[in-house]
């Protein structure tokens, strides 16, 4: 039988309530279609499967040539930030309600899994965002987001005044409850509630979306993904910075975020037929109707 | 010369620039109009202005009738608080760019104030929050708001979930970045910002604005204020409350904010000829054009 | 048996399918319960249902005191806007997706009315807008609306501009697609798919919603109920204005479209229990959950 | 002296004020550089400026390498609409409140001009629309547009149901007064008054922003240019379509209306230093504060 993959990582959300039976079973799946199996060492522990080898993300990275995970799309970014630079592709197998990425219901991982491990999937490509803060001419913070880099004021600030420049060009000083930077994956998180659009994965750019802004002509700008962004510091107490779920408190004024394009790119795996369009319908219930 | 009031309270922006000539300026206009003024005790140590007597907040309540304010809203909104058991009627002088409630510009207050202190005005009434925070069946807070109470989730947590009640009718669970309550005075403050309506001061109710509402149809409700809103933190690391500026953080799951009309009304005194709807358009640059 | 009604008029959506037997349905449980039954007369003559007296809506208004409408939110709109004169309470029963104000399912029908009937149940009273269409001093338009009167530009204009004034105050100048003036029933229907908020049917007001303004700050705001609104059109070709869904088309400019809060009230019975917030929850899919 | 040009189109919004001393000072001006000046017809004809040959837009197409237009924004892409197919730069000079894309005021003309017809300017490229619409298989309209196709809802109707798909996937089902699929260019004209974001120039995509869309989760999604857009007309009475403002009303359910991105680009030329966020700025009156 012909395998277009060789080896597979297995990582799971692995607090999750039934978890290791199903790790199980899809172990089995993958070494009778003629994989080795590898899974995810906290994986392994937390679970208490050691009838697998278990390896750290790095070493997953470096010895596999697929990557099942199963669990949300939390779950998802987490593994798929750090397998990142490794250029190995991501399936996502979800036990509970499907997300944007994770899309392959437990009830039918092996139809699934089957044709994809031959070769037949649509595979999709997303940008991450990769930065860090500077303080006095140091980088004293450094992150890698899948979804967004978030700038935030101080739980007890009124704002945060941030100016925002990309390459070397002004673009605009933003008074807000803060500033999201993100992802056309992150377009559909946080962005999304606070008001952004909702950036397809194929455009080269990046949502620039005030969070609660002063100014109400202070809308979501769309930026080529092509140059950094600097975000300065200027006002409010105790500003925050998030890549994703990384945070770094206690911000001080004059301390810069950057944000760049990675080099690297996350690689998504489907099954054929799978629409990026047919999932926002899905999960933001176009057509369920209102009135 | 006929006049409609008797004793004026004298308050200022303390630590704003010329202040202190400003405020003898308008002092000794009042006092040649046939007025007894008392400048407020902090507004007087601050300034070195001794040639008034000077009261606490509590004192020219009961002594004043009316209360001569210098500053921008903040400081009107700070004073209008403190004076509001008192029923006593604010005016607002500004010696920056004109408020929404601060309306006489510094340069006109003698043309503006002499009729005024003859009884010629505009007089309206502005609704206040008040309520508290219940633990444990224990009221550990209790604050008072001219402009809003906002529940925000804590700097690094990514939500916080409230459960928002009405008098004993369950409203919505809402997550989300944060919640305001604010009152007509309010919404076209921090409530505007987060998408908020404009509430004119004749509408007895509060908005009800989610900030960055995970639910895309979670949007603004506008409530009677005739019921006490309920709002009880059941998710969410170190959310905080504020009730205009008055914070109180680290919030616990199960907490109760709780919110309702202040049985007093604050009075604001305008010129006559004074427009609500020009202060909105002035304000809000209606009509200044874009494309 | 004790009965709180005597008479009541039945009201179908009579081209929806299978409503013929519905009606005989609930017509007989009426009779069973005691009450003289008088079918609406396009609904009679539709359906060819003849064993009930048939009236017109007039005649139902002098002769009944309940109404029993059988559709959907539009077919009571309808009924509710020709019944409101004669302050008869009305019941909304629901064959398919419930409505904001249709919310007995057809299949609990009997144990929704019996209980009912008897008494018990909950009332709530919706304002409703009345006004008409000014040209040259002439009123050439007048109209009723339970939801909103909308104001929209041409079809193949890029806007309308109109002069809002509220009693005798100038409000605002407006470019926009259109303009909404919606009560607290039209507040979750054309106004909120505008941006407008969610108004409390015990607040006494409209929401003014401008429809894609030129100015980015033109933001929806509550008004009084109390004063009479007046909206000129001030440029714009080929505008029209709509009180609910009655059209009048081709307005010139310096037509003048007046709307106040008219004496009658729409009188709505719901089961015991029923809550206005749950039928929001419902509706709008609140907790549903995107991400 | 050097020069980059030859010879100038001068186009002009013929029946602005004053504009043909403008129009004349202009052309004295260029030919006083060295180059060769042709009025466009139209600005010819109506201004009764004789001294200076005119020809036809397509006649200016192929004979000049350099257009400067005096007007506003819409006098600029209407020219620029019917160059395009010639690849000519063009220059903005704006008697008026600068625009978008007219970035020169009248009375700084000749210190902008003469460095840029020496070669110094700023070149920036922005991507058109073109499409048509297709009722029974044939093509019964023909479009080009540098803002926008909009589909709208008849003037009486309440909604139109338009089905979307991109290239052959499916996108949605959209009911709502309309649907604009904007260019960059576009993003900072109706798309943003109908909530969507500003996209910058350098974005290779579409906004695709709903009007007062039905369902709320119906948001702007910024999509690809690289494949052809269809909206088919499902539902609604007497739809139109505008690509930019020629329009085509009346169409019927089944009619398709496709987008694709042009093979034309427009070229702007700016003064050096010109800044597209500083336009943004300016134009959106950002940092001109409101509380």
């Amino acid at each position: 039988m012909s395998r277009r993959f060789r080896h597979a990582a297995l990582v799971g959300k692995y607090h999750a309530q039934g978890i290791r039976g199903v790790l199980d079973e899809i172990a089995r799946f993958l070494i009778a279609q003629g994989l080795e199996v590898s899974l995810e060492r906290e994986t392994a522990l937390n679970t208490g499967l050691a009838d697998y080898g278990s390896m750290t993300p790095a070493e997953l990275g470096q010895n596999c040539d697929i990557a099942i995970v199963v669990g949300g799309d939390g779950t998802m970014l987490g593994i798929a930030r750090q397998l990142a630079r490794f250029n190995i592709p991501l399936v996502g197998i979800n036990q509970g309600r499907l997300g944007f990425i994770t899309d392959v219901p437990i009830g039918q991982f092996a139809e699934a899994l089957a044709p994809m491990i031959a070769g037949d999937f649509e595979e999709e490509r997303r940008s991450m965002l990769e930065g860090g803060v500077w303080r006095d001419g140091d980088m004293i913070f450094e992150g890698l987001a899948m979804n967004d880099v978030v700038v935030s004021r101080g739980a007890t600030a009124s704002m945060v005044e941030l100016k925002v420049d990309i390459g070397d060009e002004f673009v605009a000083n933003i008074r807000a409850d803060g500033l999201i930077v993100g992802s056309p994956t992150g377009s559909t998180a946080y962005a999304l509630s606070a008001g952004g659009p909702i950036l397809h994965p194929g455009i080269g750019g990046w949502v620039l979306v005030p969070i609660a802004p002063h100014d109400l002509s202070n809308r979501t700008i769309v930026l080529p993904d092509s140059r950094e962004i600097t975000i300065e510091i200027v006002a409010g107490r105790d500003a925050s910075v998030n890549f994703d779920m990384q945070a770094l408190a206690s911000l001080l004024h004059g301390d810069r975020i950057t944000v760049r394009r990675s080099a690297h790119q996350v690689r998504f795996l489907h099954p054929l037929g799978w629409s990026y369009y047919a999932t926002l319908r899905r999960k933001l219930h176009w057509n369920a109707g209102v009135a």
